[in-house]
């Protein structure tokens, strides 16, 4: 790397994943506590799922060569020799000519190799149905194991559980699994003009916005987030706040005080709390130019700028993929309803709001303002990406957008 | 509406939402507790932000008009009279023919209009620069209000906090605000086949998937589950289980027991719960046809399919819409990797996997496996859309996709 060169957000990226390792301890959670949390152990599947061949369908369980050749015209009877209980065993074998009632999920009987849908059967009497169309062999059933084999690995080590995982354990019956406790994700401000939210501030002071917009961000990758307050701009202070930080947390973000200027110690004292220490400072990305990245150890350290709406924007590009790296924020396209200058040599994200338009597709409007409003955040719904290379996007030219 | 048609997803939506209205009672709470939750008050601007004016970069606080004209070649030279410093005010009034040093946030002094940017300047000596590009009044600061007037609604009554809402509240100076108690949404699994997930199922049961990926889901609209666990397949004892969840939550989500067989007696139990009852009973989507929506006085009650996988896609189509209203899931366009085949007159929804091709763009692979399988939306990223009218899609063709 080089500490003079700008990034864009992917090669900042990579270069942190090179140093960093975000790991907290196991744990054994049950599974609903277990929702959002991050896997530290490989788990495997203890039996096959389903444990047995059940129906996909509401009508009977046949013999499919019995029904073969059959129509509307030319039905095949068959004997309703039986009827399979939800939840229960059959109530014996299936021999050939005959069909057992079955409903949906409900367990194929031996001698059985398919299910007829009631649609497709007329009831001649009590004990006789007529199948107006043919079935093949396994058709409308799931066979035992098609699920889940036992030993197949379900869910891999570092994965972070959503519901439809939480589910794929209750259903091999896998009950409690070893989660990594949440990560803690250290928050300073620094800044001699940034006053408490609580405190109305004097001349030339503003509100500590960063806290509280940071810790929601982090909150929403699934780890905790640990406030430190407002620093004062002041080598020593921040230099001991931000080793407590390190002491207790796997991550720290500083916002504010990044920025090139005159009274910046922010990357100084970055500097000084160990290696490999600053990997880069300045990124070729608007907004975010002033951000510092950095590893102390294998703990992530990252100066976001103090202007809200620039760390939102570089912790949803650049923080969120490490501290939620199975977040997958997938762009959409969109047709922008305004053309955007873009400076070459720069990556540019566009706070836009997506609306649909007559046809139903997908419209980004710019959110006019500066960077410092953290109102234009509030009303944007995503980040169109202009990219490094272009200089700009025409009004109906379409557009990446991140959803945030 | 008719009872005996089968809807799609935005006409059964739209009857449920003329129906229901889930509305908990509303508590203070401090901006942190806040996040995710529901505002039960209109907030307005208690004061301007920002509250003087500001600099937007670093440079030096100028009277535009001293700088027209000024050119590398010929720059305007002005005296350096003063610093202002970062959460101070500044030293004194401006003076035609000064500069006064600024860093980014820094107050404006009188006298001064515009910014010049450190890059456009030169340092002649300890008290003059060199400014080598014009600035306009107006540039390179943010004006005292311009992020917020006093008196401006903030944000409506009903919106749901994102961490950007909480950070705009922060910098209004709002501390607490008025939010409703998160929505408490009962989960009643049904079926006679259906066993605790502790429990190891015997021959033709299954274990309770639904409690688990259901509390998962209805945790992520930013509701409280609340589990009431399995109830067989018997009026009167579902009737009673139904009658205390609808007690005790807003919303009442049953599993299971909702297909057109003849053992179901869930539509039953629900049309005796009081009026207006059952709305519709069945869907034109697949999965999903045997879904119910009812309301019972204005809360909400939707069965929902018994396979775990159809459950979940009916969830994220039809309920959370309701339980979360500001939650906006913007579809991606992806070309789907094979053809798909649907049936006219259906509404389709295909579990895919987003994936980026060679030239960045997404393309959607089909999950293969049928609907009973959990496993199926453990690999998928989304359900592509294939709407009603159509009878399939082409390997190479374009899709909706809407992420979960």
């Amino acid at each position: 790397m080089d500490l003079f060169r700008a990034y864009v957000i992917a090669d900042a990226l990579s270069i942190l994943r090179d140093h960093v390792r975000l790991e907290t301890p196991g744990e054994d959670t049950g599974l609903l506590a277990a929702l959002h949390r991050t896997l530290d152990e490989d788990v495997f599947a203890p039996e096959d799922v389903p444990a047995f061949d059940r129906s996909t369908m509401d009508g009977f369980a046949v013999l499919a060569r019995d029904t073969f050749g059959a129509s509307e015209g030319l039905p095949a009877y068959l004997e309703v020799a039986g009827e399979v209980l939800m939840g229960h065993s059959p109530p014996g074998r299936l021999e050939t000519g005959q069909a057992f009632r079955i409903a949906t999920g409900g367990m194929l009987p031996e001698g059985a190799d398919a299910v007829v849908m009631v649609e497709h059967t007329e009831d001649l009497d009590e004990r006789t149905i007529g199948v107006t169309r043919p079935v093949a062999p396994g058709e409308n059933l799931i066979r035992r194991g098609d699920d889940l084999t036992q030993g197949v690995l379900l869910l891999p080590r570092g994965h972070r559980l959503r519901p439809q995982d939480v589910g794929l354990l209750a259903a091999a019956g896998v009950t409690r699994v070893r989660t990594r406790k949440r990560l803690r994700v250290g928050i300073v401000t620094t800044g001699d003009e940034v006053v408490p939210v609580g405190q109305t501030p004097g001349p030339g002071q503003v509100r500590d916005v960063n806290s509280y917009t940071l810790s929601g961000q982090v909150h929403e990758c699934g780890a905790e987030p640990v406030v430190y307050g407002i620093v004062r701009d002041d080598f020593d202070t921040l230099a001991g706040v931000m080793r407590r930080a390190l002491d207790e947390t796997q991550a720290v973000l500083i916002s504010g005080g990044s920025s090139v200027g005159r009274r910046d110690v922010t990357v100084d004292v970055v500097a000084s709390l160990g290696a490999p220490g600053v990997l880069f400072h300045g990124l070729a990305v608007r907004p975010g130019k002033p951000t510092i990245g950095a590893a102390i150890g294998e703990k992530l350290v990252v100066g976001l700028p103090g202007h809200p709406v620039s760390a939102m924007v570089v912790f949803a590009l650049l923080v969120r993929p490490l501290l939620d790296p199975g977040y997958r924020a997938f762009p959409v396209r969109a047709r922008v309803t305004r053309s955007l200058t873009s400076q070459a040599g720069k990556e540019d994200y566009v706070r836009v709001r997506l609306e649909r338009d007559g046809e139903g597709r997908l419209t980004a409007d710019p959110i006019p303002g500066k960077s410092g409003l953290i109102a234009t955040m509030v009303r944007a719904d995503g980040l169109a990406r202009i990219p490094l290379e272009s200089r700009g996007v025409a009004a109906g030219e379409e557009v990446e957008v991140i959803p945030f």
